[in-house]
C-alpha cells in the first residue's frame, strides 16, 4: 500500500507558483495512540492556502514549516480509529494533509452522519467558508434586517453564502463580481443588484446602486473596491475584513495598493474589522444553527468547481487565486485506494 | 457698540487659505427669546476647523454655509440671557460664532461655576478636547492596563491627554510627534518612548520599541504613520481613528497617502473605528468624572497656546495644520468691549 502526499518544499513569497510544494510516494502512515488514519475524499482549496505557504506564522494561525505534509480542511472517511469517539467508516471533516491517507488528529475533526448532506457541504456551508459567512455577518458585522449590505467576491464561495445570508435577513444585497457570468450568478441568488468590476465604473455604480449609503461591507477583496466602498459608506458602516484576495499573490510590498480614503472612517464614524473563524468558537454551535435553518428552508446554494486528482492540487491554488473557479473550490482524490 | 465676525466667504477646498473667511463689522444682535449673547474670550482652533469650511456636511457633523458666521468651539460670559438657566454673568462654553459677540443656544452650551480651573481648560480638559481623548481610548479602544499603547500627534491637544489617560490607566505609551522639543515634551508627560518621526525611521522605531505588538493606537494622523504601525500590531489590535491631520489639507484627492497594510487587519483580527464626540453623549458624565479624577490628582498637564486678536483666527488655522503649535492652540478676543 502506497501513499501519495504534498510536502512542502519551500515557502511561497510574491506571486504564488506550485512548485513550493513537491509530490512524494509514501508508505501509508502508522496510526499513534490517540489518533486516526483518514482516507482523503476531498481537499479543499481557498483563498487562505496560499497564505499557509508563505509559512509566516504571524500571517495564518497554522504553524507550517518545510518538509510538513501541506495542511488543509477536507473530507474522508476513517480507515482506522486509535482515538476515542470514531471508528472505521465515520464520515469526516476537518484539518490534515494534502495525501491520499493521513494521520488525523481527533480536536481537529468533525463527525457528520446526517442523511441527505452532500460530503461538498463540509466543505462549504458547513465548513469554515460557512462559518466565515455567518460569523463575519452577525458576529463581526453586528447584520441587522435594514441594512444595505454589499458583498466583494460575491461569487466566491463565502462570499455566495454572505449574499444569500444577508438576503435571508431581510437585507438589500449589492453583489460585486468579475465579468457577466459570475454577476448573474450573484443575481441568481437573490442580490438585489450586481457590479462588474471588470466591465463597469465600481464607484458610480456604487453611488448608483448605493444612494443612501453602505451599512455593512462583506469585503473579501480589498484593495481599489474597498477604497470605493469607503467613499460611500453610510454613518456607522461596519466593514467586514473577510479576505483581501486582490492582495494575497502582489510580488513586491510596494505594489500592494494603496487604500486613500480612511479618512472617511472618521467622517462616517465607521468600523472596520478582521477576523477568523476560529476567535468565534463560543458561539459556533450558534452560528451553526443559523446554518443549518437555512439550509433546511433551501436558501443557501451553493456551487461547486470540483478538479479530479490530488496531483493537480498545487496548480489548483492559481485557479482560485486569478478567479478562475465557478463556485466552492475543491479537489476530489480520484486515485486512492479503496 | 459695534461687533466683529468672521463670515464664510467660500468654502476651503484643497489646500486651506484664510481666504476663505472674511471680515466683518457688524451690529451687536439683538437676542431672541430663547436664546443669550454671549462675549467670546477664546475661541478654540481645532484641525476640525479646517474640515468644516469644506461645507460638505457628510464630512462633518456641523451643517454651515456660505455667509454663516464661522463656528467654533468657544469660552466666554453671558452678557444678556432669554434663556432659562443662564443669566449675566454666567461662565459658559460651547459652540458660538466666530465673534466678538454671538447669540449662542443654549442646548449648545455648558455653565462653569467651579473655582480653581482656568478658561482655558475649558478648551483642552474639559472640552472636546480631553473627552475625544477619554472616549476614543476606553469607549472605542476599550483601553486595557497592560495595552502597549501607541499616540500619534501625541504633542498635540488630543494626543498629550491620551498620553497621560493611558499611562494613569497603567499602560506602557509610546508617542510619536515631530522633532526633539515635542518629543521631549512627550516625554515630560510620562511616555515610555518617544519617536519623532521627522528625523527617525518611524517603521524601525516601532519595531524597536513595540517589540511585543500595538494593542491600542490611539491615531491623531494617519497616512504612513498609521501605515507604519499597521505592521507592528498586536493581535486583537484596536486602531482608534481620531483624526488623519497627515490627509487633512491635501489638495489632490489623487494625493491621498495610500495604506497598503490594510491586509493587516485580517491577519491580526484586529479593529479600526472612527468616532465623533456627540456619539458618547449618553456616558458623556461618566467620562468627564474620569477626566476630573485625573484633573485633581494632577494627572493631566495641557499646555496652552493662545493667540491674541480674533482678527488672527483665520491664520491660525493654518498654524495647527502645519503643526508649529506648542500646545492647545486658541485665540483670545482682546478687543472685545466689555
Amino acid at each position: 500500500m502506497k501513499n501519495h502526499a504534498w510536502i512542502i518544499a519551500k515557502p511561497s513569497h510574491g506571486r504564488y507558483t506550485p512548485d513550493c510544494l513537491r509530490w512524494e510516494e509514501r508508505d501509508v502512515p502508522a496510526v499513534p495512540e490517540g489518533k486516526l488514519l483518514v482516507k482523503t475524499h476531498l481537499l479543499s482549496i481557498d483563498p487562505t492556502t496560499r497564505n499557509w505557504l508563505l509559512l509566516e506564522p504571524e500571517k495564518a494561525y497554522i504553524p507550517l514549516a518545510v518538509g510538513d505534509v501541506m495542511l488543509g480542511a477536507a473530507v474522508g472517511r476513517v480507515v482506522e480509529s486509535k482515538a476515542s469517539g470514531f471508528e472505521s467508516g465515520d464520515l469526516v471533516s476537518g484539518l490534515w494533509g494534502w495525501e491520499e491517507f493521513s494521520v488525523a488528529t481527533p480536536e481537529l475533526l468533525e463527525k457528520h452522519d446526517e442523511a441527505g448532506i452532500p460530503d461538498e457541504a463540509y466543505l462549504s456551508v458547513f465548513s469554515h467558508i460557512g462559518r466565515a459567512a455567518v460569523m463575519g455577518l452577525y458576529g463581526v458585522g453586528d447584520l441587522q434586517p435594514d441594512d444595505e449590505v454589499v458583498v466583494s467576491g460575491a461569487a466566491g464561495a463565502t462570499g455566495a453564502l454572505a449574499v444569500q445570508i444577508a438576503k435571508a435577513a431581510g437585507c438589500r444585497v449589492i453583489g460585486i463580481a468579475g465579468g457577466p457570468g459570475k454577476c448573474a450568478y450573484v443575481a441568481s441568488l437573490g442580490a438585489d443588484a450586481t457590479i462588474d468590476y471588470k466591465n463597469e465604473d465600481v464607484p458610480a455604480a456604487l453611488e448608483k446602486h448605493c444612494a443612501s449609503g453602505v451599512d455593512l461591507f462583506f469585503d473579501n477583496i480589498g484593495g481599489p473596491i474597498l477604497d470605493a466602498v469607503l467613499l460611500r459608506m453610510a454613518v456607522g458602516c461596519r466593514i467586514v475584513v473577510c479576505g483581501a484576495m486582490s492582495q494575497y499573490d502582489v510580488a513586491d510590498p510596494d505594489e500592494l495598493y494603496g487604500v486613500q480614503n480612511l479618512q472617511m472612517l472618521l467622517f462616517r464614524r465607521a468600523r472596520m474589522e478582521g477576523f477568523v473563524v476560529p476567535q468565534f468558537a463560543d458561539r459556533q454551535s450558534e452560528f451553526d444553527g443559523m446554518l443549518r435553518r437555512l439550509w433546511d428552508k433551501n436558501a443557501l446554494e451553493q456551487r461547486s468547481h470540483i478538479i479530479d486528482g490530488i496531483e493537480h492540487a498545487p496548480d489548483t491554488v492559481n485557479l482560485n487565486l486569478q478567479g478562475r473557479n465557478e463556485g466552492k473550490l475543491m479537489v476530489r482524490v480520484v486515485n486512492g485506494m479503496d
